[in-house]
């Protein structure tokens, strides 16, 4: 963002108005990683953060193939002709790497990304996963400000991501293929631990059956997995998003889940954690840099790892050794 | 550990001669929370740690009354009829705060306890689960130099301590009880993904057919909990401590996991990552010691942490700010 942009009260208040180019380039700015931009982006966030918490904030999560771009474009239609105003955002580690990404291209939400009621934004490129889920996070803060009332974040089943994802929304969705074998699927295990509804898509035409028959498995499946929250039993259901088959009843779960939660004032506290979490998670993050980067500590590293795998040195000594190091000599 | 206790040399000998009293007296001082017992216990570890990784380490998980005490004893007792060396140690976060604790009462194993063969070592008590695994690795470590060969961890479903003792062991068995529902039985949701084998316990007499129908329902419930590890299919089987049914299997299958892993080096490669990632836990726990402990951080964390809680500052300003007050200041 160049000096010639827009200045921060034009953002913060282009945000607020809802205007689409201010608000996508709000969006640039903390997407941004460039420094003078990350504090501008900050200052930005600080301002609007009286504005948010007003979105519901629902996670999808599925493999490649599960239909996720055709499942948000149906069922953001709904919402927007239901009057509600959807921000698509999206999580995708693996964007960093391959150039390719979940999103990338909005040609494929067509009507859902030219839609004057509807924003669609592709994941944000970074060095990390954590850079990724943060500026997201961040983003849908923007959004909240701008007025959606729903944010979908949608995440590939790729590393942490779903985890990541998991811990910045309210409802957790997981898409699932029909078929009896997950491993003839792919789908990531561990998965269904994090999810609070969970959705066989493509339940149209031949594999109706099988989806149905997933459907059983999956419930079955979910019984020994944690429990995410003792007010709601996670479920599975089957839906088509090409015919649209079971979207409204799946929304109603969706909404169900933010009723039984918010009255209870769960979601409220839920997001305090969140919070708190997230700033520890950064507090981590930037400590770790730092320990990384400081110069005793970088001529060290390498060779006190390796006698400790090696089992040359114990792991309890080098630590204290490092630590002591980096913070003997200060920051 | 008084000055007038034995010197750091009859320690180490003591402990390499099998010798059971000095053996005990070196995993007191490494559970001793002393800082100077600390210095002495990481010289006789160093000193040990030539001698070490020669076990089999298995960790035995499973909620109170799966019948823990029994397997253990029932395990124990074959392994040392065969020769077999074998250390009973134990990980248990709630022996810190209730004072009861697995392995608490030796009574609990009397033969075992009892028997030349064998070692067992109820749980240490510490302030935290990472005191407490941490000298239960080096207490496994101590064991492994005074030529044990089998190492039995056991630990109780609470928090995350099934997840440390699967982060410090070749081989993870989870024991179960009988009967359809989770719910009635309290077993901790999510062990499954961390299971190498799971053992269906208490598989006699009336219990025998809900023990078979529970292994159909856990070997369903397996294929959606994440891989371990390329070369293993986590599997389920039925069991009887009580009446020794299905040990020998259980054992055998056991030294097959290790025999598929040492044979492809797996074993030596996992623990090598294993204490690497150990030094890395300890170097983040010490940091974040010495953060909270820091008089700025300290004067400061209450409040940020309120506000980024009640959505008045953003997570990423706060890490900022109070990351920044810890460096700039040192240590």
């Amino acid at each position: 963002m160049t000096r010639s942009g827009p200045t921060l009260d034009e953002l913060v208040e282009g945000v607020r108005a809802g205007d689409r180019v201010l608000l996508a380039r709000a969006i640039t700015l903390v997407e941004s990683r460039l420094p003078e931009d990350q504090a501008r982006a900050q200052e930005v966030l600080q301002r609007l953060l009286p504005h948010t918490g007003g979105a519901l904030r629902v996670g999808v999560s599925g493999v490649p193939g599960v239909g996720k771009s055709t499942f948000v474009e149906a069922l953001g239609a709904r919402l927007v002709e239901r009057g509600r105003r959807v921000a698509v955002l999206a999580v995708d580690p693996s964007s960093t790497l391959s150039g390719g990404s979940i999103l990338g291209d909005k040609s494929r939400m067509p009507s859902l990304a030219a839609d004057e009621r509807a924003f669609v934004r592709p994941s944000p490129s970074a060095a990390s996963l954590g850079g990724v889920a943060r500026r997201t996070r961040e983003s849908m803060l923007v959004c909240e400000a701008a007025g959606f009332d729903v944010v979908l974040v949608e995440t590939v089943g790729v590393g942490q991501s779903e985890t990541a994802v998991s811990d910045m929304v309210d409802v957790f969705l997981v898409l699932m293929l029909p078929g009896a074998g997950d491993e003839l699927q792919g789908v990531k295990k561990g998965i269904l631990e994090l999810a609070d509804l969970v959705a066989v898509n493509k339940a149209d035409g031949e594999q109706l059956s099988l989806a149905r028959e997933a459907v059983g498995h999956i419930s079955a499946a979910l019984r020994y997995a944690p429990a995410r929250s003792e007010h709601w039993t996670p479920r599975a259901m089957a839906i088509s998003a090409k015919t649209g088959e079971g979207l409204d009843e799946l929304w109603e779960k969706i909404e169900e889940h933010r009723r039984v939660h918010g009255s209870k004032g769960v979601v409220e506290a839920r997001r305090r954690d969140q919070h708190a979490r997230w700033m520890w998670s950064l507090v981590e993050e930037r400590l770790l840099d730092a320990f990384r980067e400081h110069a005793v500590v970088r001529d060290w590293l390498e060779e006190v790892e390796r006698d400790v795998r090696e089992g040359r040195v114990t792991a309890a000594q080098a630590a204290r050794g490092l630590v002591e190091g980096f913070l003997g000599l200060g920051g």
